[in-house]
């Protein structure tokens, strides 16, 4: 039974053979990178239109395309990631994560920002002193419900 | 010895007394939220100017302004953050850890986004399905050294 | 400092003394048990309004108030709860977790349940081979957001 | 020899090709939603005659009949659950827990819902605002012994 | 306010000071010598009439009456116990518990036995090759609810 | 080259076609129930008869007998047990272990119960209001060597 | 009331003040310095006799020959331990642990060594090449009962 | 490629067949038990000569003596061990730990017993009131270096 | 599809077959022996024409020079590592590393040691009393940013 | 009784009072400044004329000699490090770690650098593109010993 791992290596071993970028395959399923990016490494769904582009421009089997539709159980495995890029967001949150909930509460109440009603990009901004990753995101407040 | 700690006490204690807010602490500071914010926590370190300010709208003691300017060792107990506003970020971590990795390096080459030369800004978005948090992160790209 | 843990030291020194019990505090707050219960531990912040009802009731001092309408920082310090009337909860999502995931997510498309948009009520149901505890959870339906 | 894991790969591979949901295998069953579905994912045993049901419905070969009656060692990989759906009824635990057993005591005495002789619903409430979902969990109370 | 630990550190003092023993506590209660001394560490609760001779023989203020019949939280710290005498039962637990749960379900069926109707009596048995701890213990087995 | 596990599974095999109960193949080993269960689950080691007399009953290959023979290395892979069945025993550990200590010494003086020099019989007894899992442990008292 | 652990403390002071070392400590106690130091560090109990003469040497108050003698429960807070001259024996364990078990067992058949009926000895051995610790213990070979 | 683990199988296997001693091993090796069964684990590296005898004794392929004297990665995968002849070992570090530290350091001053400069041997010492297992360990005392 | 760990498997088979030495392979590469061997090992990526370099030395297939310049995902498993000679640097980190965050920052500022852009060399220092691995590392200073 | 830790509190005091770097500190003791450093911190012990020289310069009372000189027991808390500063070398043992092992052990044959017979010295090299941080670290090979 084909799954979401097996559609992630076929995924990128294409990409390896045609020199595809992930840019690439966004703009075929017509979403941003992030998303679609995420959804290719198993961790988001795509609806049944953008997949099928996705798996044309790649050249995956049909199965892949109802996999990449499938709703994923979303896992990671370490507590504390190892990766320097991924890591230097698992500090920021431990740094800044008090300041954050400090002024998102001052600002709209008690509540959080959702991850789930949630985007991101991600854009390269050119600087004379070593260009920068620029992230945006953006989270719908939810207020915590008292009842 | 008054310790980061023991300022941090003081600070919230002021805001409470003098319904004080961060953002009005910064702008003392003169400048943005979340870097005086979580100076003022304890997460990092202040000048002497703007950490006199600091200390002289919420009248902290002479001596905090010199705690505030001391280098912190940045300490977070939690390896999972359990507040639902902070943990919402651990879960961008995870859920989005990996993509963020790829598109990173896809656009910059293999390197990372700096979490030292960093900045960020949170702000409120007004929608008619319920406001959002935007939140707006810019870190130096970091290639990785080859020798 | 008067800070939460205070307060819940204090309400439940009052509760000891005066032998009041969560159902009244949570009628004197006009709201409901579960949410006052956990307000009072230190979980959850009240409204003004129920906050001084809540320290009338039981003969707090004035800066209680206060801090029974300030945001909590929500830290709960086990992983895994060793009480046994709490580790079954734990026991129930280890178990059946998944399959709720898998049935949320039939009936409601790609998502989750909010808990924060939450609200839950416990109730003693009499039955004749052992009274049994009712729970009724409601949460906000959330879809993931594709972009 | 054909394991639980086996089973639940080829109820998910059927329910893929057939287009079956888990509605229709609990109707099948006879059963509630929430226990077949924990049954075929190796969380719970079924009688014979509901087992065979199933098996009916998705073509399983005759063993699985077997493998499904058989008493499961129930086993939860993660401390902490990472899939978003999931977690929320982790951290319901983490910020509820405490507030669920003082109530319960209250109401009932010292002792524990039991997550043995249990049974838990899931339904979809249509609300205007975004639907809701609504679990409804029952569990026997267990006093503690003395002795 | 008065907790659990303060009372047991009481006891503790008591006893070194008048030589009283468990056996001697247990007799003064009524009750059995496990479930008393478990009480008296804080992990159960006694009625009001055992706590009531627990305290006299001891000599504990009126407050600890109260105290010892309150319902504890049960916390255990370390997820493996250190303490020889106590790691043993964690071995045996790793060791016998999954031979442990195929006879109880081989002999009752799928369920478990209960650790909250529960009983426990430790007994010395003298032997010539040297004398043996003799625990009886006695669970209620409580069958999987099946819906 | 044949394991502990792979004859675990063969064993499982077995006992699922022949339909063999635990208590068979410990009544055709000669031994006791607990004990002939947990060498079979690769947890202890049998002597050459008895293991003979397993693989006879269970028509296991040559070489199993050599491995049920053989000194097992005690794997157990969770700090903390998921199965509700074994998880209680954890429970008690944590809840009884101290009272457990503290009457283990109180009866015999600064030692432990041998985890080593132990035996187990779980019995099933018969009671109106649920029949009841009775458990009889023993192992020797080793006192603290003072040197 | 007072604990090992302030017994500890008052003999570290003890030692520091008069210069006295384990040895003589040992020495005064009659028994051996292993035995005696853990028991001054609170992980053994002393019999009255040298637990006077120890506390005599010291002058330390009546109640800490008591508590000299009670029973102690052996924590040890780091499941792996940071100082290096501890970490080695941690190392030790882990590198020759396996080798260890197979030689034990292949002399004696299916056992352990005891950890409670056991001794220890330290010994500085001169060497031209850099003088050598020299440990020898010897622990009672305890085989696995089968019944 | 043939690594460690493979070799350690085919030792295994052709221990069962031959029925070979670790103690022939190592008299086929002219090394010591413990150094030989602790690099036919792959926790140790054998000089060409020992590796070949070894590999003769055995039967092993060529290519085994080359693995033999490769350098290994020591892993050991459990924090905490759970086999009770290992665990016994790790349980001496904790409860002896810190006496053992004491005591090496008022001998020889700031410094460790070296891991590395090590040696130990294993010794079966008969005795009426049971057999005992002794253990001579011997490690170089290494001072902290102060610069 | 060839994985960065297939890549280190056929280095590593290529090193024993034909005994070349990673100096050797550095020299191939025309690059430092630290950062081609981590890349050997997978964790760092070398450019195509280095990369080509080691596959002819080592008669890599095609495909390997492109996995060697492919972009890591660092991955260790280990929080504590257990090699003796990979733990004494996590050592160092745990006693030296609060001493050198003291010392950059008294001598550059808040801020610190890159890991990215990093260089370390390691060399052979012969000595009488034993020859010394010297290691000579260099980070760029990072200062943390104020914003 | 006068501890590390407070010793430590009081350095940290004198040196914000009185404005002395610990660059000055390591002079007056006349030692480097890594090592003088960590010894101030509790992570290593001074002889005593350099722990007079540093009390003098700092004002500390006569016991503070004393403590400075007594052996450490290294503690570090955490298993991964949270400030950045320091987790950097801990990232760079994950990353490194390897490569490190693979090199010294070829230049020296089986062994580790020691962690013991060690020292560092960090010094500011000036660069164009950025200020550096130079660490030298120098540790004895130790072979591992065969026997």
């Amino acid at each position: 039974m084909m799954t979401k791992s097996d559609v992630t290596t076929m995924i990128r071993a294409a990409k390896r053979e045609k020199q595809i970028s992930w840019a690439e395959i966004a703009a075929a399923a017509g979403q941003s990178e992030v998303f679609v990016t995420s959804a290719c490494l198993g961790m988001n769904s795509l609806l049944p239109e953008p997949a099928a582009k996705v798996a044309k421009l790649l050249d995956l089997p049909e199965e892949a395309v109802t996999v990449l539709t499938e709703f994923p159980t979303k896992q990671f495995d370490k507590l504390v990631p190892t990766d320097p890029c991924i890591y230097r967001w698992y500090e920021i949150t431990g740094v800044f994560g008090e300041a954050f909930k400090e002024l998102v509460q001052e600002k709209f109440g008690d509540g959080i920002m959702s991850a789930i009603d949630f985007d991101m990009e991600i854009e390269k901004v050119e600087h004379e002193k070593g260009d920068r990753v620029k992230v945006v995101m953006s989270g719908k407040f939810l207020p915590y419900k008292s009842w």
